[in-house]
């Protein structure tokens, strides 16, 4: 097996690592703008057809990331009959059924692993769930920047500015922090995670995504008076009377203090999914790093080396995300009071807000209301874990 | 495919179940001693040979449990060349090496992923993992029965006595429930996943194992005390310098009130790998039941159906369990005091008992020799979590 290598950041690097120690698997050629002397063993290159024009190469890893032009570096692949791997969450996300159905007519492997979960084996389990159950919900902590925030603004008493500028100091966070704390890196896998578990195709940027740059120590605190602590959360779920629909979202959540959710610590990331006959089933692990999520990209280059990759998930409807038909309860903190919306909801005080019923639709879209006439708000869902 | 299914008790009428769902595999025999009326689509016989000699039965699932007579069923179904899948710890622990050999030799898949994890998809990840990392230990709380017992001891504040009682009461206990509690059945689950994780064939009665029929309420209330809660833990990892022998046991173990482990309740299981690249990996969900059970033995069954079946680990090293290399801190409670071990221990007062430190095999053969005396003892492991 011959692979071409796109790509030789953090990642990059740790996939090359890790294939080297392994007999079979050769990466022939790194594809990098930069000149990498300490590569000595595969054809270093800026030329994307040398690689695709040399028919030995199979396999084709991109670790580029970002969208442009791993998207189009990763279609030409396709088109020239390569499979591809990828941690690209981004971009697998924003273009599933597309990509995928690319790979279908090619005949490939498109894989993805790494791009959700980490080093957590998630997609894989869950291809593997959805044969012998249906799934109803996904559900999880699956960003590590935010975690890592929450965790130190509760373990070590920060707030959350001073809890990000740590974050980015260790290397926890990016110097432009906004995919990780405003949900969209939790979107994407989110997105994937419900495409696998229950065969659709959902518009990424449909799924609704709040995230944590306005929580407050005091919000933690009242939380954790109640017996809950706060964590980012995605989830997807069926439902409607049939289960044909599926909504999905991002939001801060109300976890239980004593479940596996609420004591998971530092970057770890905990995923589960609950189906028919088996119950909630989860896994926790490193969501990030070079030698995890470089372990989970091996993964998937081992499944095609051993003939066994298939899709995911074979189906893939297209459908609208059917947030408006899931409601709960929510910790409500904003002083965004003149918004009808707010007038016409129920309110019990809580905390230093209230506790308040909502679809998620209704919710974020106030959020979103909220932010653009410049008025403070977080909210937290209230799930049963 | 057709399917040869022995045993109609509780999981194997959840496997008849989910398979009527699923087109392409079907149970054309049933095995069992009693008429069985409710099975109208397929044969009920009490002749294992009349599915052996049919040549369109290629797989049999033996849920029949216990060592006689499944173990010669499933010798002579795979001397018969059929794929089997099987639930039964007890007989695949005792009896790996030559059951594996015998599948091996006669070009069939031996799966049984229902005898550790119950619903959780644990052998076939461990499986997964050590094809791209070098896996250092695997730990966890592998039995429901206990755990319900060690989480309503502490939850409902009652002795052991009672909460054994509540839960056969509820039927998550047996009426002999020595198995359970006095650590054998996680022995076995332990056994086996050491053996995969690490590719060795060890001898299953010599895993150390202690159970929690000596547990006291003021035991858990120390430990809880100090931050801790009471689980009981099967554990398998390298020792030696070059991590090549295997240490393996079952204790009552400290765990951190603030880790997943710590917040595991009901019959619920949690069971990790650490491995090189990945850290730890941990997988959490229902250990036992009708349909948990039933899934993990259905996805065996799709496994072999998808062709994609082969052994969970190549290797099979024959070697000692060399828990004499595996030392660490131990809360131990006994009046057991002229014995010389405790005499030599170097004792730190710790709860109702002292804080010592011991290797594994020196304090299982102590509670082994207090046991013969008629002596109390209770002790519990303190691991790095």
């Amino acid at each position: 097996m011959k692979i071409g290598l796109f790509g030789f950041g953090t990642v990059g690097k740790g996939v090359f690592d890790i294939l080297e120690e392994r007999p079979g698997m050769d990466v022939k050629y790194v594809l990098d703008l930069r000149p990498l002397p300490e590569v000595t063993t595969a054809i270093v290159t800026k030329d994307l057809n040398q690689i695709l024009s040399d028919p030995e190469v199979d396999t084709v890893v991109e670790l580029i990331g970002g969208m442009h032009p791993a998207y189009e570096f990763v279609t030409a692949s396709l088109k020239a009959g390569k499979n591809v791997v990828t941690a690209n969450k981004l971009m697998v996300s924003m273009h599933y059924a597309e990509l995928i159905s690319l790979a279908k007519e090619m005949g490939v492997s498109l894989r993805f692993s790494a791009a959700a979960g980490g080093g957590i084996p998630w997609l894989v389990n869950l291809q593997r769930a959805h044969r012998a159950s249906r799934l109803e919900s996904v559900f999880g902590i699956m960003n590590g920047t935010t975690n890592y925030i929450l965790d130190s603004m509760d373990t070590l008493d920060k707030d959350f500015d001073e809890a990000l500028a740590e974050a980015q100091r260790l290397g926890f966070a990016e110097a432009d922090p906004s995919s990780d704390i405003d949900g969209l890196d939790t979107r994407h896998k989110t997105t994937l995670s419900a495409n696998i578990a229950f065969g659709v195709a959902l518009e990424d940027d449909k799924v609704d995504a709040f995230g944590i740059r306005t929580v407050k120590k005091a919000d933690l605190d009242c939380a954790k008076e109640k017996g809950y602590m706060l964590k980012l959360i995605g989830k997807a779920c069926r439902v409607g009377a049939a289960g044909d629909k599926v909504a999905a979202w991002v939001e801060p959540t109300l976890v239980p203090l004593d479940t596996p959710q609420g004591n998971i610590h530092g970057c770890d990331n905990i995923i589960a999914f609950e189906g028919s006959h088996i119950g909630k089933t989860h896994f926790i692990g490193a969501g990030a790093g070079r030698y995890p999520t470089g372990y989970a990209v091996v993964q998937d280059v081992v499944d095609i080396f051993c003939g066994n990759a298939g899709l995911y998930n074979e189906e893939m409807a297209l459908m609208p995300v059917a947030n408006e038909m899931e409601c709960h309860k929510y910790y409500l903190r904003t002083d965004f009071t003149e918004d009808p919306f707010f007038a016409a909801l129920e309110k019990t005080p809580w905390g230093n807000g209230f506790e308040v019923t909502s679809s998620v639709r209704d919710m974020h879209d106030f959020a979103a209301r909220a932010k653009v006439a410049g008025k403070e708000i977080f909210f937290a869902g209230h799930l049963a874990f």
